[in-house]
């Protein structure tokens, strides 16, 4: 199933999305007490049997009708996030900082502030004043389905609600000069989500989805989840030998070659530019850089 | 002013500490709405008249009868961090990391995830499953007061609120083998914080502060927050440049020299070990490694 946040006549609330992704069913009409999307994901189970009982009783609405927010508009936690995850990527941002490349023996982990996560087709500051250097990133975001600490690697898939689209938006100046890559990747709107999060039973396990960023038209970046150097299980279930896992934690899990910093000369975001993330069989996040 | 976070007969509740710091105020009975630090933070300027005004008539409760928590037990955000903002701190660091010392031209930012913070008297687990270099970090933490952006330098003392003693709890192993901070410093219960919140008016400006850390008795820190490399306007300024801060945001400014990985040999902390972080005109944070 597909589940988006959407906001009508003023009002957030959660949301079922229609197969051919025309229709939006409210989730509230189902049971009240689902107002976030967290809420939905912490009583998926037994929402899940109402769902398949009474869903056809639920009020159509078209999906044109309403606007799609981020899944999760405000992540309760940083969003936990992983660098130079695709070889490929990984042999472009050598190059760009000007060293050798070496494959990583750990996987990159760091943060990203979300003050308010960017949903489709809504705008990217360009942050002109600070970075002259905004870049792109699609990644497969998972989203974490239960409280979990100490999985093993098998135990991950269970753990995990769904996936999303995610953009690791970037200020490559910033993240160079200071090298923690915290601020550089945590500025106001640098964490677009969406459009909508998909079940995991509707993905394959693990899923092996084409990953595509298009700037203006242009396809920048095409590559395959598949092609993931820590993967999800051993990326989860390292993370939580340590660090306790709540449900509608977001994981964004690395982005492939071809962002802007990687091309000669470099291809930064520009305001006005129209970026879409896509992800196979999960869908598009639109954004323009205002 | 003295505020903290209280649990008494199940309860978590806001309080009021008095001068002696021997007896603590509901907050509640002035006001039912402040349930939560950061309700009392975005309502401060009308709760401050009715403090002064009625303060004598809220009920004493003495402060060993209930359970002091961390002043904001779940930050809405992760902790803004800074790393090596202390010059002796930063050569200790490099010698352990078997580097040359080189002068930070930014401030190393990052970010901890807190689940839920430590409290006073709580127990930090040992992880000894991940980790074997347990190591403890004193540094004066800024509480943020209000929403705020593009700060120049002059106007960030109007945006704090108070400050709270923070220890960075980190694992030095998985922090140096992983490179981004963020897991090495992210753990649970890696982020205590207590004893309460002191407004800003009771300190200077900027407040010049001893601030130590023992460990089962013995001094192993012992400096002055006036020796920061980058100061308090400098780094909310600059932080705020791109990222919107918020009311009830943390920032830890770093941590002078005296760490256990400064030692030779290093002295790591072990299960059993009592830490307590102390900064003048705040309190002490006193937490056992189990």
């Amino acid at each position: 199933m597909k589940f988006c946040t959407f906001r009508q006549q003023g009002e957030e609330q959660v949301g079922l999305v229609s197969a051919d992704e025309q229709t939006v069913f409210a989730l509230k009409e189902l049971d009240a007490s689902i107002t976030k999307m967290e809420e939905l994901i912490e009583n998926y189970s037994s929402l899940k049997e109402k769902l398949e009982k009474q869903a056809d009783q639920l009020t159509p609405i078209p999906i044109d009708r309403v606007e799609l927010l981020a899944p999760i508009p405000q992540p309760k936690h940083d969003l936990l996030c992983v660098g130079l995850n695709y070889r490929l990527h990984a042999l472009e941002s050598a190059k760009f900082a000007g060293r050798e490349y070496q494959a990583p023996k750990h996987p990159v982990y760091f943060s990203k502030r979300v003050n308010r996560a960017v949903g489709p087709n809504g705008t990217i500051q360009a942050h002109g004043d600070v970075t002259e250097k905004l870049d792109y990133e699609v990644e497969l975001a998972v989203i974490i389905g239960k409280k979990c600490s100490k999985l093993s690697p098998d135990e991950v898939f269970d753990a995990i609600f769904g996936y999303t689209v995610g953009n690791d938006v970037s200020a490559r100046d910033i993240q160079s000069a200071y090298g923690q890559f915290m601020f550089g990747k945590g500025l106001d709107d640098f964490a677009p989500l969406g459009p909508w999060i998909v079940t995991k039973d509707e993905l394959s396990q693990p899923p092996h989805l084409n990953l595509k960023t298009y700037v203006n038209g242009e396809l920048r970046q095409d590559s395959n989840t598949s092609d993931l150097i820590f993967d999800l299980p051993y990326m989860i279930s390292e993370l939580s030998q340590g660090m306790t896992l709540e449900p509608g934690d977001i994981l964004l899990t690395g982005t492939p070659a071809g962002v802007g910093m990687g091309f000669q000369p470099p291809k930064f975001l520009q305001a006005g530019d129209e970026v879409i993330c896509e992800i196979e069989g999960i869908g598009q996040l639109k954004n323009t850089i205002s």
